[in-house]
């Protein structure tokens, strides 16, 4: 029997859906638009694209954007001075800074001197500091994706074993401390595996919920996997294809033809995970305005 | 076959004498005496024990130690203050503030006010920020002597299957998270149960070495342990016992007859983890000063 799909585009659609309504609400009754404010330096082709897809999912839903491009060479200096003016400025709720920086500027810096209150990527150490004992504050938006995409698809997660596989500091550790919280949408027993993991199959084969966030394509095969289990899928990984136009398509962690044969649910790529994550970022910009009432 | 005994009274004894040994280099090389500033608010009888208990542990090491006593009815205002005096104070490298703190006084503004670099109960988001992503950073004292405990016992981490059970924010949480890194003393596959943890036995039958946090008296049993398991029981619980003259002893989370006639090792209560926690407060403190002479 082939496994239910986890539609996260669908998912994402239905958010930001909700998120658009939001946005209505505050404007009407506090005059308030949540802003975003976007900052790329230098030129990389990806990073681009990236920061123009935000932009444009902004401007989708009433999110007032802005773009700030600084060139390749600009300092250290005026890249934290450009985020200490976006700090101070009232109609900017989030502030993100697209990564990779140049290397000549310090990203642990660039990151610290983002106001905690403004951190919507939530990559401050003092919102990963709340993350892990389960405070209030920004979630990172891949693991907040993973974690909305299963209550929405209504997997059951308190009480639930979930096993992830991958330590990444934007992924794997996130998503573990986030599920094992004794909080909503959250409350499993979690496991944590990687590279180091002996007999790695056994342990995923004992999951209700299999996170794999390790960057190698393919890597979860149908037998490291339960008949009962939910699969959240969230490597992207370029293969080379040559029967496809571009000479390569993206594959997941995730053996999906023959996993998705086998267990309960699971979650493709692309149309998994990819379209959650934008959407925390809308989510959490929406969130900050929100926040931001209260100062 | 009864199990090794991982004495935590002896490896906290060897660390405290290699920790005097560096601050007698530290006042012959650099003039610089680690310090510690020690707050306590009101007179809980427990706390005062506790305070005592740290000057004490810092005059034996050559650690400079002052006590800051504030009445009951301090303000949180006056609080705050203090602790900004001691933040911008060249001779205190570590500020603890007893807790439980008076209700009329808000606990993480507090902990907020501690400057992240002299924080060295490791209890500032930023440093547990740091913790989860695998940064330098003050480790809190409790998770960081288990830690000091397993490498000083020569026990093999690095990819061990550790089971966690109990999720506090003070052990559970960041020893799961300072375990998994990857790291020396640490690389180890890790699972967190707590409460709601389904078939809890299976989980910990499968632990390479099983970290007791729970808070509950000897809830571990011998059926919930391998042979092959190092065992660390951080519980301190009180339980009635009409033969002992205070009319009550302390037992861990761990039922020590039985589970020390299965296990490999085992760490006993009292004489385990309780010395190492102090220890490594000594240890933060003393890092501390290190610190400050590159700054």
């Amino acid at each position: 029997m082939a496994a239910t799909i986890i539609d996260g585009k669908k998912i994402a659609e239905t958010i930001q859906q909700e998120l658009a309504e939001e946005i209505k609400q505050l404007q009407a009754e506090h005059h308030l638009t949540p802003g975003l404010a976007v900052v790329l330096v230098g030129e990389n082709p990806a990073s681009k694209v990236y920061v123009r897809n935000k932009n444009k999912a902004c401007h989708d839903i009433g999110i007032y954007s802005e773009q700030h491009n600084l060139p390749q060479e600009a300092s250290e200096q005026e890249l934290l001075a450009l985020i200490q003016q976006l700090n101070h400025d009232d109609k900017i709720h989030g502030i993100l800074v697209q990564l990779p920086l140049p290397d000549h500027i310090d990203e642990h810096k660039v990151i610290n001197t983002i106001l905690p209150e403004k951190d919507v990527d939530g990559f401050h150490p003092v919102n990963i500091g709340k993350l892990m004992i389960g405070e209030k504050g920004f979630r990172p938006c891949t693991p907040f994706g993973v974690q909305k995409m299963l209550s929405y698809s209504g997997v059951p997660i308190d009480g639930a074993h979930v096993v992830v596989v991958g330590r990444s500091n934007i992924v794997g550790k996130p998503i573990a401390n986030m599920l094992l919280q004794k909080q909503p949408d959250a409350n499993a027993t979690v496991t944590v595996c990687h590279s180091r993991t002996k007999d790695l199959a056994a342990i995923t084969r004992q999951a209700d919920i299999l996170i794999a966030a390790i960057g190698q394509p393919e890597m979860i095969t149908a037998e490291m996997v339960s008949e009962n289990a939910v699969v959240i899928d969230v490597g992207v990984n370029r293969i080379e294809d040559p029967a496809s136009k571009t000479g390569y398509r993206l594959v997941g962690d995730v053996k999906f033809d023959e996993v998705s044969q086998k267990c309960k649910a699971i979650s493709p790529v692309p149309g998994g995970v990819g379209p959650m994550t934008i959407t925390m970022l809308l989510y959490n910009t929406v969130e900050s305005a929100k926040q931001s009432l209260e100062r």
